[in-house]
């Protein structure tokens, strides 16, 4: 990575790859329905983005978006420093609530002459937790993450259960995950190389679990408790989700940055 | 209103009757429920609230929220100074897309030796406008206000048009209405008039409309756009609404803050 331009090639080179990737392995077990795609222009600087929606049989609702955006004024800075920033962002809303929702984001930064990547993934059981599919989940963070730092999957774990903690119910989101933010250890291809392992390994931590998961019945009342669990999740991404701030505060596009909204929801 | 307990029980004594009313109004129109009440404490202070809700066959679910709160520190204030605050705050969801949503409060505050009131109701089409309804709500709203200054329906009007809009999709949540705060004039017993104007009249402006529309038909696609719209009215009230920042920073029942989020909703 020689230069900042190379440097940022390279990375949505990779994101794009993870997200074409991570759409085909979902695809593969859908039985109604593939992701659509649609391109949005970033009307506040430069870039856009790519907006991957399926709606589906098993996924009732998976969004995937890919975005590169730059701009004059870095969103939930005090301060006015250009900014570009690039990352992929999904969530799943099942229709099968035996089948958790996922969520998962990686993201490359630059803000003035600073620069860092974030990212994580976690877990979001709908009324049904299975110890297994949790204990999978964690194992695969941990091996992803192990090798490039034994003190990282208990910190990023840690990470996980304070931001996904929903203040007004007293309660974390999910059961967690992993979770990082503003890394660069000053060894930037080596933080690089970490990230891109939480990209390689999330479909390994996730798929199990759909797979395993597909062919439960549930009743009526199962259905009901998703919804109202749903509810919780938009309540989070709404009101506490600095993912969702960072968007709207941007001028990003609305359809996208609500695209991972539940396709159904209860109160 | 000789001093500040007395005009509290006062106030708390018309807001009770007030919300007996509106739920007694509302109940004669539905065919399929009547309101349950749960009361519950505040925590972090003394007092609490009464939720009263209805989930029927016209009314989907509407919530009618009567509270009583008073604190050690003014939530939304950098001061540390007690509060007391009551109110009535309701929002209706209709299960016919062609009866508007709508939405009302009053409220009362002291914040130290400040006090002041606040309220309005606004009307929100999930779908289709009516030009009927729209100019019969805000008559009812100008012909209340107009005896107490004929400068208050424009001011209140605009006041409206500027806090319920969702900026994110650049638009009003509604068709607009009536909304103030911060009143106190100098002449308490004025401002109370004017007040209670506003809560005696909100079932003249709601009850005619949901006559006229009760018996009109409607598709399953007019449902489903009401479900999108009803999403638009969960944004704005987890991303913008001061009353609901107010309710949780108060560390307000969570229950009855979210209490108003509509039954279902669709993304």
């Amino acid at each position: 990575m020689e230069n900042t331009e190379n440097r940022r090639e390279e990375l949505i080179g990779y994101l794009k790859g993870l997200r074409d990737h991570i759409c085909r392995e979902f695809e593969s077990i859908e039985t109604g329905g593939s992701f659509q795609r649609e391109t949005w222009d970033y009307n506040k600087g430069s870039g856009g983005g790519e907006m991957s929606v399926l709606r589906g049989e098993v996924f009732e609702k998976a969004a995937v978006n890919w975005s590169g955006v730059q701009g004059d004024k870095t969103p939930l800075s005090n301060e006015d420093l250009p900014f570009f920033a690039t990352g992929v962002s999904l969530i799943t809303h099942m229709k099968n609530p035996k089948m958790p929702t996922v969520h998962f984001n990686i993201r490359y930064i630059e803000s003035g002459d600073q620069f860092w990547i974030g990212g994580g993934y976690d877990l979001t059981p709908m009324g049904f937790v299975f110890d297994e599919d949790t204990d999978h989940f964690h194992k695969v963070a941990k091996d992803c993450l192990d090798p490039h730092g034994e003190h990282l999957y208990p910190k990023y774990k840690q990470n996980a259960a304070e931001y996904f903690y929903i203040k007004h119910w007293q309660k974390e989101r999910g059961v967690g995950g992993i979770f990082f933010d503003h890394v660069n250890s000053g060894d930037f291809n080596k933080d690089i190389a970490m990230w891109k392992s939480v990209g390689d390994t999330f479909t390994d931590a996730i798929m199990p679990i759909y797979k395993r998961r597909i062919t439960e019945s549930y009743t009526e009342e199962d259905r009901q408790t998703q919804l109202q669990l749903r509810g919780h999740y938009v309540e989070f991404n709404l009101l506490y989700d600095r993912g969702t701030k960072f968007g709207f505060e941007s001028g990003g596009n609305p359809k996208a940055i609500l695209c991972s909204m539940p396709p159904l929801v209860a109160w």
